[in-house]
C-alpha cells in the first residue's frame, strides 16, 4: 500500500514525527554495547550478539562490526536478512522443527553463510544427520542446556542422552559443534548476589556438559551461555568460549528493575502525542496504546510496577513518577503513581513524550523502523528499518 | 528484504506451512458477521465495523461487502488503506491531534474518502476549526463522550462542555455529524444481566448528549455506539442509529470469558510446531511463543485463565486441557491446566497444532498475513495481507 505520510519523512525536528512512532538513541545504544564489550573481552570470552532485539542491519554494523564475527538469531527470517547483508557465523537459537532445515539449507547455500542449529533430543539429531546425508551439508549444531529449568535444553544429570545426542550428530555427518544455554530464569532476579550464582550456575551447567561429551570421545569446541542479567554479572567464565546476550543493546525497565542497568541507560523509547485529559481523574491521554508499547507488562511482577511504561520528556528526562497504568490498543492513560506526590506535568494537547518500554524486545517488534536520536539533541538523525515475522 | 522461503508458499496442505503463521477460518469468520448483522439489524441499527482487528481488505469486503457503508478505524494508516481500496464512509475513532489534520486531510482529497474524526475538548475543536478554515475542507466530526470511565469524552453531566464543543465545530466550518461512545469497560463482565445493563448505561449516555446537543440548537444526526460485548447483549438501541465493534468477526478466549461467544466460534489461530519436550515436566514446548501469541494475558483476570492460548489439534478441536502457560519470545510451553486429570496428548516432535489467542487484535498485530482455512479442512484456500503500523 501507498503511505504517503509516513514514507515522506525522513529526517528533521522530533517534533515533527507523526505519533506514535519509535525512537532509537545511537549515543545510549553505543554506550550500551561498549559497557558489555569491554566486560566481556575482560572475563576472556567472545561475545555473540543476539539480533532478536534489534532486527535491524545498521544496529548490527554496530553491535557485530566484522561481517565474519559471531551472531544469534531467533527466526529464520532473521537468518536470512542478516545472511543477506554479508554476516556469517549466525547461530538459530531456538530447538530446530525437523521441517525447517530445507530452509536453513537454502540460508547456507544462497548466502555461503555458516548458520548453524540447536537441539536438545535424539529424535532432532536423528532427523538432522538424515537431512545432513540427503543434502550433502554438513550441518553446524549445538547442543541445549536446561541449566535452570527455564524451558527446553538436555537437563543436568543427563548424560546419557546428552552423549547419545552428541555421538549421533557427530557420527553421523553434522559437526557437533559445542553446547548453548540461557540462564532465563535471571530475570525473574533482582540481587547482585544472586545473579551472580546465576551467572556461575549457567556457566557450571555448560562446562560440565561439554566435559561430558569429550570424555565420551566427541568434540565440544564451542561452549555458548547467556542472558543480559548473567552476561553483566558473570564474575567467572572459565571453561566458557563465547556469550549472547541480546535485549542489553537497548536496555529497558525490566533490565533496570533487575539492576542490570538504570532508567538513564534505556536506548529505545515511543515518542507518543497527548490527545486528551481526564481532569478529574488526573490523567492524560496519549495516542500510544498498547499496539505501540506492546501488551508486555515486565515490570508487573517487579519491585517497581512501571505500568506501560515510564513517561519522558522530549529531551528523554523522565517526569517525577508519571507512568502509563493503562492502555487501550491506540489509547495510552498517562497518571502518577499510586501515592506520588509529585505534580502532574502540565501537559497540554498536542505535546510529545517520550514513554520507556518495559520489554525492548516486544515493543520493538511493534514497529517496522527506529527514528535515530542522539541524547537530548531535537533532530532525528536517520531512520533505520526493522523486520519483522518468519 | 528477499524472503525466499515465505513468499513461495501460496496454498496448499497446512502441514506444509512454515510455523509459527496465522490461520483464519472462514467459515467461523462468515458465521460470526452473520451473527452481529442479523442481530443488529433486528434492533434496526446500522453496523459500523471496527477493522482494527483484521487489518485487512479482504476481511473488510466481507464484513463492508458496500463499498459505501460505514466503517471504523483505528489509526490513519488503516484509514489510508482502506480508503485507498475504495471504501468511503470511515470513522478514525481515536481523538485527533491536531498535528495529524493535515494528512486527515490528504486522504480525503487523495481518496475523496467521507473520513471523520473524533474529539472530546473545546482545544480539539479550535484547532480543528481553524484547520476547516484555512483548508476549506469541511471535516465530518463526531464528539467522543465517557459512558462508563473507560478512558477519553465528554463525562455525563458536562453538558455545557459538550454544547461548547458541539457550538465551536458547527458556527466554525466544520460538520457536526454526532456523538459517539465506547464501553469499554463491559470487558471486565461476564454476567449477562451486567452485559445488557452496561449496553444501557452506553446506549443511554450516548442518547442524553445528542439530546442535549439538539435541545441547544445543534445538529446530530448520528448516535454511535459499541464495544462487541455490547453489541451482542443490548437489548433496546432506541436513539442510536450505529453500533461499532470488531473483535466480533474473529472473536478471541476473552471475549468467551466474557459469555460473547463459545471457544469453537474462535475464527484465530496460531499454528504451531512441536520442537521439544521436558517430559518430566509435562511441558511440551512448540515454536510459537509471546512473538507469535502476543503479550496479550486478558484471561488471566477472567474466570478461567487460558494461559497464553488454548491448544487445538489440527482441524481445530481443543485438546482436553492443554493450554500454553509460558511463552518466551519465540518458545511456548504447552501444559495440561493446574489440577487437570486429562492425559497430555503425545505430540511428537514435528506435531503441528493450532493455539486460540486471548485477545485476536493483539495476535493479529504480529502477523503480517492470514491463511485462510474452511474449518476442519487440511488445505489453505488463500493468503490475506494485513498491515500494521500508523
Amino acid at each position: 500500500m501507498s503511505d504517503s505520510f509516513a514514507a515522506t519523512f525522513k529526517t528533521g525536528p522530533i517534533s515533527q514525527l507523526l505519533t506514535p512512532c519509535l525512537l532509537l538513541d545511537e549515543i545510549k545504544l553505543r554506550r550500551n554495547l561498549d559497557r558489555l564489550d569491554e566486560r566481556l573481552a575482560g572475563l576472556g570470552v567472545t561475545l555473540r550478539p543476539h539480533l532478536k532485539t534489534a532486527k535491524s542491519v545498521d544496529v548490527a554494523r554496530l553491535a557485530v562490526p566484522h561481517r565474519k564475527a559471531p551472531a544469534t538469531v531467533s527466526t529464520l527470517m532473521e537468518a536470512e536478512y542478516f545472511a543477506a547483508e554479508g554476516m556469517h557465523d549466525l547461530l538459530y537459537a531456538v530447538g530446530i522443527a525437523p521441517a525447517k532445515l530445507d530452509r536453513v539449507g537454502a540460508i547456507r547455500r544462497r548466502y555461503k553463510a555458516a548458520l548453524s542449529i540447536i537441539l536438545d533430543s535424539v529424535e532432532q539429531a536423528e532427523a538432522v544427520t538424515e537431512w545432513c546425508r540427503r543434502s550433502g551439508d554438513k550441518l553446524p549444531v549445538f547442543i541445549e542446556i536446561d541449566c535452570d529449568g527455564h524451558r527446553s535444553g538436555v537437563q543436568p544429570g543427563e548424560t546419557e542422552r546428552l552423549v547419545a545426542i552428541g555421538r549421533i550428530l557427530h557420527e553421523g555427518g553434522a559437526i557437533l559443534r559445542g553446547v548453548m544455554t540461557h540462564a532465563g530464569e535471571s530475570y525473574n532476579l533482582n540481587d547482585p548476589k544472586a545473579l551472580t550464582a546465576a551467572a556461575e550456575t549457567e556457566r557450571a551447567g555448560a562446562v560440565s556438559a561439554a566435559e561430558a561429551l569429550r570424555a565420551a570421545g566427541l568434540p565440544c569446541p564451542v561452549v555458548s551461555v547467556g542472558s543480559t542479567p548473567t552476561a553483566h554479572f558473570a564474575r567467572n567464565l572459565e571453561g566458557v568460549t563465547e556469550v549472547r546476550a541480546g535485549v542489553y543493546m537497548f536496555s529497558d525497565l525490566v533490565q533496570a528493575g533487575i539492576g542490570v542497568c538504570g532508567v538513564e541507560d534505556i536506548a529505545l523509547s515511543v515518542l507518543a502525542t497527548v490527545i486528551g485529559h481526564q481532569r478529574s481523574k488526573g490523567w492524560i491521554i496519549v495516542d500510544a496504546g498498547w499496539m505501540a508499547m506492546s501488551r508486555d507488562r515486565g515490570t508487573a511482577s517487579q519491585t517497581v510496577d512501571q505500568g506501560y511504561g515510564v513517561v519522558c520528556d522530549l529531551a528523554g528526562t523522565p517526569y517525577p513518577d508519571l507512568i502509563m497504568p493503562g492502555a487501550n490498543q491506540e489509547h495510552g492513560v498517562l497518571a502518577l503513581r499510586p501515592g506520588s506526590n509529585a505534580a502532574l506535568p502540565d501537559l497540554k494537547l498536542g505535546d510529545k513524550v517520550r514513554i520507556l518500554p518495559n520489554h525492548a524486545c516486544a515493543t520493538g517488534a511493534q514497529h517496522d523502523r527506529y527514528h535515530v536520536v542522539h541524547g537530548a539533541e531535537a533532530d532525528v538523525k536517520a531512520i533505520w528499518p526493522r523486520i519483522n515475522g518468519w
